[in-house]
């Protein structure tokens, strides 16, 4: 991974920087802002980070997340830089019809628009983290603990905690890097996984009850009954679209989960070959191979029907 | 780490070596054994692999695990030296009352024992894994993609695939290596966390069912009815204790499953400081202060009372 020499120099030059990623922040889209931000600062730099939604309550064991905030303020006087980082629109972000003195993208997704004008996208690389880890580097920037812990939690997140096929040799060499610097692995895993609410959980128990499976297509729902019964959102059924996976005859599994009355939210996951993306789309939804999605308005029971129908005709040849 | 010289000289003049495991081989000692065999073949040497037990299912996909024999046959008549790997005592191995040309053990462990004429006993080390690779760099073998494939399951069975505490920089930087020899994290995690049989997943959702928490302490439970059920048997029970340990607000939890009539078998897993260790060593168990267990003749009532009152004595005091 080859950071440019465009962007070194950018940093090197500007004083003001505003860092901003897509809506609904992940773990990478925080880590990575929060550690270049305690980068730059450490250079003398003036950063704000704009994100537009709260910081998930997951996520707020990394240090610094209060620095994420979702208004401009004034900030736009001072004329920053704008760095986009998992994220390469403006739109993404919520933080289009602005101007900038300079924008850079820096970002690990198919591009959306050719936004910026110095544009850093690595699509093969495993998180947005690792990027920002290479910048840290390239820039001759020491990496304090909680740098560290904001990159390696990035990293975790996107890849599955070292479970995806991303998990590339870099992947594990950074994260060694970081957890030298004091990252803690069994602290982060701890956070990330080991920390659900009550009524999470029990939301999980009722969503498994519900599973039904036919022709390697599994799928699990939740109504807004489950919701109020447990005092859940919908939030909180997040991953659980993954968990039949782990059924060895479960090649698509989905999430099905009621928003209003005869309206749904379908999660789908894939292994290996079969093509959710396919089904999404037809029904004006989007995503990938292996993670697409759309929204129905329909019965639960025609959903079902449909989505297993569907579910079989992406499967793989045999 | 540094392996041992006498190590190194032993394995270069000796020529017969009979590698062997503790009983119950989990991934580890599997892994160790297998990526070590196959590295000695490379050197010339004639191996055996004893294991006691049948490899388990969910180790079918590790590449030569057809070496491991549960006999001896006519090994021994070659006078071989004795590789204990992943262990440290001929009992554990179910292989005492042998003599061998020398005796070597290779270990992460506690020492049960002050067996073995070569002793390389690292008790810091995340697997033993680890161990295998530092020696087979020392010796010069080149890590073909099946020693690497076998060494990173040892590590990510031992890590929790790289989310325990014990997942250090050595770590990253070893399975960095071995996925640039070949290893594939995203298949491996698949065989190890994807193949589930349909009615494992059945009896984990009975299980999760009978879930009960009390002052931090989770209780969940299978009995003889639910194994007959589903078609399950109690080794599909595995790492069903750790489950309970998601939810925030857990700092103990146990499984209790129905072996006999009125015969139970118990699995503590605890957070940070709670330690199950002494729970089980009053009731003749044993283990580690954060997983440990027990047998006892009771009924289900009695006993979810005895572990509430036993797992509240030993919180942390707030």
């Amino acid at each position: 991974m080859k950071v440019p020499k465009s962007l070194i120099s950018a940093i090197r030059k500007e004083q003001v920087f505003l860092l901003a990623t897509h809506i609904n922040p992940d773990g990478d889209a925080l880590g990575s802002c929060l550690a270049l931000a305690e980068a730059l600062e450490s250079l003398g730099k003036k950063i704000r980070i704009f994100d537009r939604d709260p910081v998930p309550e997951l996520y707020r064991f990394m240090p610094g997340h209060k620095k994420c905030k979702s208004t401009l303020g004034n900030f736009l006087k001072t004329n920053p830089l704008l760095m986009l980082l998992d994220c390469n629109s403006p739109e993404r972000a919520e933080i289009e019809g602005h101007t900038f003195s300079k924008s850079v993208v820096i970002d690990h997704h198919e591009t959306e628009s050719p936004f910026g004008d110095i544009r850093w996208v690595e699509r093969t690389a495993a998180a947005t983290g690792l990027m920002v880890f290479h910048l840290i580097e390239a820039l001759d920037i020491r990496i304090t603990e909680s740098m560290a812990t904001n990159m390696y939690t990035a990293i975790a997140v996107d890849t599955g905690s070292f479970r995806y096929s991303n998990t590339s040799p870099d992947v594990l060499r950074a994260s060694a890097e970081l957890v030298e610097a004091g990252a803690q692995p069994g602290a982060i895993s701890e956070h990330l996984y080991e920390r659900w609410k009550k009524n999470r959980f029990d939301l999980l128990n009722l969503c498994l009850g519900t599973l039904e499976i036919r022709d390697n297509v599994a799928l699990i729902y939740v109504t807004r009954d489950m919701f109020k019964k447990t005092g859940t959102v919908e939030a909180d059924t997040e991953n659980f679209a993954n968990i039949p996976r782990m059924i060895d005859s479960v090649a698509i599994s989905a999430l099905i989960r009621e928003t209003d009355n005869g309206r749904w939210k379908v999660s789908m996951r894939s292994k290996g070959q079969a093509n959710v993306a396919k089904i999404a789309a037809v029904r004006g939804g989007g995503g990938h191979r292996n993670a697409a999605g759309f929204r129905i308005k329909t019965d639960l029971q025609s959903l079902k029907k449909t989505l297993f129908t569907a579910g079989k005709n992406v499967l793989p040849k045999r």
